[in-house]
């Protein structure tokens, strides 16, 4: 996949592309994060990428050509390399939710260029090259990097190979619909606090049961409405009447 | 404000601190971020922080014991300093929904942890330090450094003079309860699209207009259930009746 990125602040950009794995899929020419800096493209002899706002108020926007002319140069270089000019995301808070469902769609793209809006905002006219406006939720930021970024991690997951292992993004929370149930890892104990001893028995079974169970404890306690109660089987549905009934006490 | 941050991938925190905002915030001394590779604090001689899970399962969890060592030793520097212990902040998916207004609510504190999972998961032993649990949004990500990245940047523009314009951060779309109007700078004519005659016409009344009841008309169309109809001011009403009939037809 590759991912291009307008951006007047690169550094933001880069510093998570460069460890952790984002950085193993760029190596591993998984995924390609061009950064593009649009402050480069201004035609204005100072190079000022932002203006005063028409009708009055506080700040500057961010002016429509140099956005639009290094948008144009990156889609350019896409079509050279044989590349779909691809869906081009605006992050804003007005925008659709993002969420896991958003994060697999989009990761079967060829192509994506994510725009970073900075400063009090953009000039509207910025729109006319946008395919999909998107939130990550009910905050503001400073600038569309973090949040473009965000979306490139959740995105990347779903990319096969990614992963050091394949069946990771689908076991994750919200694959199934369920919240993660606790886990643990040496030492047994840990400073008093002991791994439940179920999770030492050695019984595949009751092993697979007291997680299903306490995945559907922690959804039904922290986030009830992500229970698709006509989608459970017979035993899911059992052990959440366990869970119903333990935690009325 | 100080603001500890326990992570494995410490570039990744630090790109996003090195430029814009954040970075004018730190280098004004309004705040203070350090960051703990806790990798740093295993007493395993490999320094691993990580092992397999019990029960079973693909991938590793994050054990407990660097995690807390780290966090032992930033409580022990905060202590030195007269700061507070402070809330300590774990992003996962299944936290409370962070929003703007518990951006609002952190900003008034003076010290704030953040503690960045990794890999497939963490011990669940290490929520015994952590106070709160919160969640950007439905959906998974690799790590917590970017949910505590967006979150640092959404609550740092609440502290004041962080912001060029101490109005800016209450002028935002979700402050009123409203999606932002619609935008427009320089020039007047980008490639055939005008900005609105209203804007250029100097009436402060009528921009004012304008501008109310195309927030209005955004949040009617992308979120209206972000309208408090009983909180609308008279003026309010009858344009968003006015903007319904509009949409309408």
């Amino acid at each position: 996949m590759k991912i291009d990125v307008l951006s007047l602040f690169p550094k933001i950009v880069e510093g998570p592309l460069s460890d952790s794995i984002l950085n193993k899929a760029i190596n591993r020419d998984l995924l390609e994060v061009e950064i593009t800096n649009f402050r480069d493209y201004s035609t204005n002899k100072h190079h000022n990428v932002d203006d005063t706002i028409y009708g009055g108020g506080a700040g500057m926007l961010l002016q429509p050509q140099p956005i639009v002319d290094a948008f144009d140069a990156t889609q350019l270089k896409a079509k050279e390399n044989n590349l779909p000019s691809g869906r081009v995301i605006l992050t804003d808070p007005a925008g659709k939710k993002f969420d896991q469902n958003v994060a697999k769609e989009l990761a079967q793209e060829e192509h994506l260029t994510f725009i970073c809006g900075h400063y009090e905002g953009y000039d509207e006219r910025i729109k006319e090259i946008v395919t999909d406006e998107y939130s990550i939720g009910d905050f503001v930021l400073t600038g569309g990097e973090l949040p473009s970024l965000v979306m490139i991690d959740a995105i990347s997951r779903f990319i096969p190979g990614i992963l050091g292992n394949d069946e990771s993004a689908s076991g994750d929370t919200f694959s199934n619909g369920l919240l993660e149930y606790p886990q643990y890892t040496r030492p047994a104990d840990f400073r008093g606090q002991k791994v439940p001893d179920v999770l030492m028995s050695g019984n595949h079974q009751k092993i697979a049961d007291w997680r299903l169970k306490e995945s559907l404890r922690k959804t039904y306690l922290k986030r009830p409405e992500l229970i698709n109660y006509d989608k459970l089987s017979k035993n899911a549905k059992k052990l959440l009447a366990e869970v119903k009934i333990e935690e009325e006490k």
